[in-house]
């Protein structure tokens, strides 16, 4: 992990354990290059490349080991340890977060969710309680959170972004429509612009 | 739009289209490809590459007028006309896609949600009924139907996606976390891996 890491592999990482991950359910214990380069559409070198730039684990002519690789990007994507979540919003997307088995499974515990509609307070999403926007800092004071769900309306995600950096939340997962990265923050901001996505798909459609 | 599009500009396109959105809304008309590059974190000659791919408004020395490069980028993206949509899976993903306003606004119309589960058959998500999956082809037989929303389980992704386009569905937007890309479906896939992007965020508070 001493390799230099381009944002390019950072972005295609979750994708190889993933696959390795299904690869492990099916049975599969060792694949080359060339068959996960297949799978996962890409050529067998870049494969190597990226494999190698995450530390390199394969033999030449004997492909990677499915459980060793998959538990080493494990790691590397620092799944190994729990990490705690608060989300800001309790609408749709707020409340999928909180209902998603697959990050409890991962160790991403949610601790609380925040909204400012009163008829959301007080209630409970999946078993965790939705606090009033006004107990944020409160909260947030005596409790170790590593990441919080940022899922608000666009037009105020920036405030509650700033109320967040206040109190020292370091990492962002950003839902709202909004580029949060780069904006001076010292914060870990990922975005997941999922109307992007649909535009994607519309142009796609249109261009088939 | 007789330039060949990359799939780095697509993928960058409902960038410009939500800042321009953006700008927009503060009543700004003209940009140079400068203010803009800051803006998206991009260079300015990649502004005017990418804008020129897609056709090219720009004037120089004069910058870009937001309103009329807005629109256009709305065009190109297909979001000039009405799209309808089922979703598959009334859980937390799939009532958030239901329940998601600006999808709305933006002339996705949701349909149909679609689920195995008796205590969700027969409900409402939004002002949309959800139907049990065995209705699925009857429905799908009596509708025109653009885009299925997939939000199921990982382990009936592939069949589900199987059973769609038996239908004749030609787009997935898939939640579910296997990529139902390249699979040899003649589809056109886009998926939203959201447990890609929570790893990442873990990779990036890793390394910070």
């Amino acid at each position: 992990m001493s390799h230099y890491v381009s944002e390019a592999v950072i972005r295609r990482l979750p994708g190889y354990y993933r696959h390795l991950r299904e690869l492990e359910a099916e049975g599969v214990t060792q694949i080359s290059s060339k068959e996960l380069g297949e799978r996962m559409r890409q050529t067998p070198s870049q494969i190597r490349q990226d494999i190698n730039c995450f530390g390199g684990f394969g033999r030449q002519g004997y492909g990677y080991r499915v459980p060793e690789l998959k538990e080493q990007i494990r790691k590397i994507l620092g799944l190994d340890r729990e990490h705690t979540m608060v989300i800001i919003g309790a609408g749709g997307i707020g409340s999928a977060v909180a209902q998603y088995a697959n990050f409890v499974k991962e160790g991403f515990r949610t601790l609380a969710l925040f909204d400012v509609d009163q008829q959301k307070i007080g209630g409970e999403v999946n078993g965790c309680r939705v606090l009033p926007m006004d107990e944020l800092e409160s909260f947030l004071a005596g409790q170790v959170v590593d990441i919080a769900v940022l899922a608000v309306p666009a037009a105020v995600a920036r405030d509650v972004c700033d109320r967040l950096e206040r109190c020292g939340i370091e990492a962002i997962w950003n839902f709202a429509p909004v580029d949060l990265e780069g904006e001076g923050r010292d914060m870990t901001v990922v975005n997941v612009h999922m109307s992007d996505t649909l535009h994607i798909l519309s142009y796609k459609m249109k261009n088939r």
